[in-house]
């Protein structure tokens, strides 16, 4: 039995065929286009073959250093920043390591946790930094271990700066970045992509220039896959240094480490850590507008943009790394000067993907946490196995519980002033908090001139999608139809579509009308009465906080709500409405209620007391329109509640 | 954590929601008719649930009993019965128990075989009988474990006749129906629903009724899930022993076995075996028409059609059980008259599902043996997983070689013959195999004035759908594009179409366009260069007899070429284009050009070189066009191969 699977093998039966399979062969190359990278290859790449990959096609590449903030609303604050610059496309970030700040530790604010917390919930190729002195190999085996637990797969090895003034070479432990990597590389073999530091100008306590090129070439003939420099000031620096590099038969990426000037005091910081000396041209442009912040960030990005003209010109880099700051402006503007910064509205699904390398095949989720994609990913961390293609009913292992940890993740962004001037110093009646969920959707200001950008089931402003159905949303919710989840219904829109488009091009993407709300068990009950007309084509779930639950979904079967068909491949059906979930979803979304609003108040308050009578009295309610072909007729079905609600037999 | 998934609990937080959660009761209720019943309920039902559940409907079933037929060939023919029979739903088929036939062995036409053809081949529910006097334990328990590895599920126990004239008891032996019940249910627990014989007039055995009564009452209670009868020739007969048996606490459903005259030897054959008196009134019909067959026929039709319909409307009889001896039309007139013959054109898959209970969850397979499903099924018996709901690549296992046992199925229903005239006495050229494949689509006679009514890829003529691409078909096919399977695009039509639909009613099925044909290397060369215009929008596989294959698919991803979308449920894709199986399939592809058609030509004779010659040189293409929603571009793809190949430069 032949079982070959030669791609593009050449056709020998006669001699015309020969064209035919050249043409095969070169159209296969071709169609690798019509797959997205982030579905397919890049995937299910390591970092330094996705390096290569970028490398060998010419797509330049830049890439983010931050470092672990000090409070817990400073990692809040970090992790949405990671999704704004995320979205700009960096080829990977990376955090460094705080040898003071408890690194290894489940702190929130962890060099080890913030790196998770970026591969795990914002979905970004992350290098964690790791230094070695002062520190015992089992110590470090541990921090690799639990790296690796958390779906870490680069380490940036660094030797670290020695406690103390004096630093002793110790016989036992590691005394060079180059120790770190071999030890890696003996443990944990090719699990980790490894990244070293290079020093552009040499280490300042290298012997020499060349004796630092040697150091360098050790640690990557010990195994290390690329390498990120220092700062520098001028291209030729960097050149002059990868030259030398090349010269003594280091052939692995180097990639310049970019230094954007955002401030006087910054700058003079980095360069007494660096021990590096700013050019007299430089100093000569700062020193007269050193106390105008907006001026040097100005100088800064023109003069970083001008070098890594230089440097991409050079035809000698393919990547850029930049040391941020945890500042986003400096950077986000040098990289859009250079034309680098991507917003790509292509998405690989949906929702955003998870980095971590077990949930790589993940290609289906609950709709429930459409808004709510870090808790989705917290509370499903602890499976072996994630969906792929079908989520199967009742198969999916348990949720994780609404723990404190998760509370991080819970918390809303904004304090809780301005959470009360949106959402109301006093409340008065149930309508005060239907007022509420309206000026949430319209935009407009409340009747004390606030606007109300976030809620506790959305913390952020309306989705561009969600704004299509703006009109409806805004009547209904009036009407006491508190509305957390949304979606039109789609049918057969090209996958490339800038507000609901995902996946690869050539493809068509389709929904079914989904909404998802809050009422009152009087709504409830004429609810139900009225989707006896529409049975079959509307299947519904109705629960409140105690559980009791009311559907018609059949044998607990979850129903896709999201699909597309693209060429060359199976359906990709991304999110579902599945009824086992739902009931997880429900704890978390009456639980909102009270952590994020009703705690706003003092206990026993009126305000609180109404938050907790919705809390306790109210159903969370969600409604899908199976026949997507046709308009969606689920504002109707709120249309005949209401009207059945106000019909006088009905009094 | 609060995780009930009631379906229906009464919402129980306010008076009036108790209206709403009995109406949610309701609907919930309703909605299961949303589903189709093979692709839910009965699909997973076992036989006993299938019947109580059409007795709690009131939805009356009927059963066709089989003998295993003498031949090979007769095999043949009966496995095209079944595929005929079985178009019209019957609930269940049986097959007998040959004693002298070798009945447990794997001879094509042993008992054995052919109820597991029954179950794997043709998707029917099956009832394989046995017989255990003059038989070991052991041998029973092989033949009863055997089954059970085969997809069988259901038993009928019977004591067979004695071999010999006089009848001892054997002390350790089964003397009785009742042991073997006994047994089964021992050795085998709940595994099987057993069947057992009951006789309206008594047995001719039995000391008395009375005392046959007592031993049916014996084998019920030995754990016997229900009852067929030996035929009867009066309604009252039957109705009698219904009562009788509920008098003595049988409480099982019992099953009328009716026996529609077919003609006067087997009626006299019949009524020697079960030493049944014939009613006079009935002689007094037959035997003035014994020579005249059809109005013996009539008669016997008619006969039975009033006896049913006295049983069925007598409100007892839920089911009737057909003695068919093999043959069709008498059987088929019978339940086509009680109108209980139903040709429900919703499939709940585009494909026949197989009944083996290891298979349930199937419900995705390669396109290419769309006409040669039970070729698909031999060859992938020995998968111990079957897809569902993703073929996911290269996971499949290995698929199951050529073998002789095989060629049972591979072998064409028509003998060489009727094979020549369709298909050549003698060819002279490529194009008089054109002029075949162009004849088989039109459905003209071929120039010898035959009917070409199957081709060795399609047993069948040319299907439905297929008709809707007839005359383009018909175009390329006389050009030497010798299709063998095709598909229309089909973008969203209700799952209920007569033609294309499938599935549960209320969804939208969907297809890509796809062709898949033989052809020469000039013109595969050809169509490559075209097309490269075409890239991303048509995915193409071409391979030849040796196994070269040139392809554009991306990652040897298989490609979802035929789905539905259902009011609350996933998407279901039940086919796809998958690389890896292509490859399989071009074995099956090749070999049938040889084993069907040059066979049938002498060794050496130019009608067979003309095909040994394609088979050795030709390609099997399949081209898919993803672009479901735009009008099929395959045909275009052609049009421009020939224009390319007719262009003087080319040339």
């Amino acid at each position: 039995m032949v079982n070959e699977t030669q791609h593009t093998c050449s056709a020998s039966s006669s001699s015309k065929s020969d064209g035919g399979s050249s043409s095969g062969s070169e159209s296969s190359k071709d169609s690798s286009r019509c797959s997205t990278p982030v579905l397919d290859a890049e995937r299910h790449e390591r970092l330094r073959e996705k390096m290569r990959r970028r490398q060998d096609s010419g797509d330049k590449w830049f890439s983010l250093e931050f470092f672990p903030p000090r409070t817990a609303s400073g990692a809040v604050n970090l992790t949405s920043r990671f999704d704004r610059m995320g979205a700009g496309g960096p080829l990977f970030i990376d955090v460094t390591w705080h040898p003071a700040g408890d690194p290894g530790s489940d702190k929130e604010t962890s060099s080890m946790i913030i790196a998770s917390t970026a591969v795990n919930y914002c979905g970004l190729e992350t290098i964690l930094h790791m230094t070695c002195c002062n520190q015992t190999k089992d110590e470090i085996t541990g921090h690799l271990q639990k790296a690796k637990r958390l779906g870490l797969k680069n380490i940036m090895a660094l030797r670290g700066d020695p406690v103390g003034e004096e630093w002793e070479e110790e016989v036992e432990g590691f005394n060079y970045a180059v120790d770190l990597v071999k030890h890696i590389r003996n443990e944990f073999d090719d699990y980790f992509d490894i990244c070293v530091a290079g020093y552009p100008k040499g280490h300042p306590e290298a012997e020499s220039y060349e004796a630092d090129l040697r150091h360098l070439k050790e640690k990557v003939f010990a195994g290390a896959d690329f390498i990120i420099t220092q700062l520098f000031f001028r291209s030729e620096t960097f050149l002059k240094f990868m030259k030398d590099c090349q010269a003594i038969g280091i052939t692995c990426p180097i990639v310049p480490g970019i230094f954007p000037i955002q401030g006087y005091h910054s700058l003079r910081q980095l360069v007494r850590l660096s021990k590096l000396e700013v050019p007299q041209e430089i100093k000569d442009v700062i020193e007269p507008i050193k106390d105008n912040d907006a001026a040097i960030r100005n100088y800064g990005v023109e003069l970083a943009v001008s070098m890594c003209r230089e440097l991409l010109d050079s035809g000698m880099v393919h990547g850029l790394h930049f040391y941020t700051l945890n500042r986003e402006v400096a950077t986000t503007e040098v990289l859009k000067h250079l034309g680098m910064w991507k917003e790509d509205p292509r998405r690989p699904l949906p929702w955003a993907v998870s980095a971590h390398p077990k949930r790589r095949v993940e290609d289906v989720r609950p709709i429930f946490w459409a808004s709510r994609p870090k808790s989705y990913i917290y509370r499903t961390q602890e499976w072996d196995d994630f969906p792929n293609g079908r989520w199967g009913n009742s198969s999916s292992p348990a949720f994780g519980e609404l723990k404190d940890y998760y509370l991080f993740y819970l918390k809303s962004k904004s304090p809780r002033e301005e959470l009360l001037k949106m959402w109301g110093e006093e409340l008065t009646s149930e309508e005060s908090v239907f007022e509420v969920f309206t000026c949430y959707i319209t935009g407009e200001p409340n009747k004390n001139g606030h606007r109300v950008t976030c809620m506790p089931w959305n913390d952020d402003p309306l989705a561009t999608e969600t704004n299509l159905l703006k009109e409806q949303l805004e009547k209904v919710n009036r009407r006491g139809i508190l509305t957390i989840n949304s979606q039109p219904n789609i049918n057969g829109k090209p996958s490339t579509d800038p507000i609901v488009g995902w996946g690869p091009s050539g493809g068509y993407v389709f929904q079914k009308a989904y909404l998802e709300f809050f009422t009152s068990s009087e709504i409830v009950t004429a609810l139900l009465k009225v989707l006896k007309k529409y049975e079959s084509r509307v299947n519904y779930h109705i629960v409140n906080v105690k559980g009791q639950n009311i559907t018609n979904a059949p044998d607990l079967q979850p129903n896709a709500v999201t699909w597309g068909i693209f060429p060359g491949r199976e359906i990709i059906q991304p999110t579902v409405v599945d009824p086992v979930s739902f009931l997880f979803w429900k704890d978390e979304a009456f639980a909102l209620w009270i952590e994020q609003w009703a705690k706003l108040y003092e206990e026993e308050s009126p305000s609180r007391m109404i938050i907790q009578y919705i809390h306790d009295n109210y159903y969370l309610v969600n409604l899908v329109d199976n026949d997507f072909p046709l308009e969606n007729c689920l504002w109707q079905v709120v249309d005949d509640t209401f009207e059945l609600l106000n019909s006088p037999t009905q009094q």
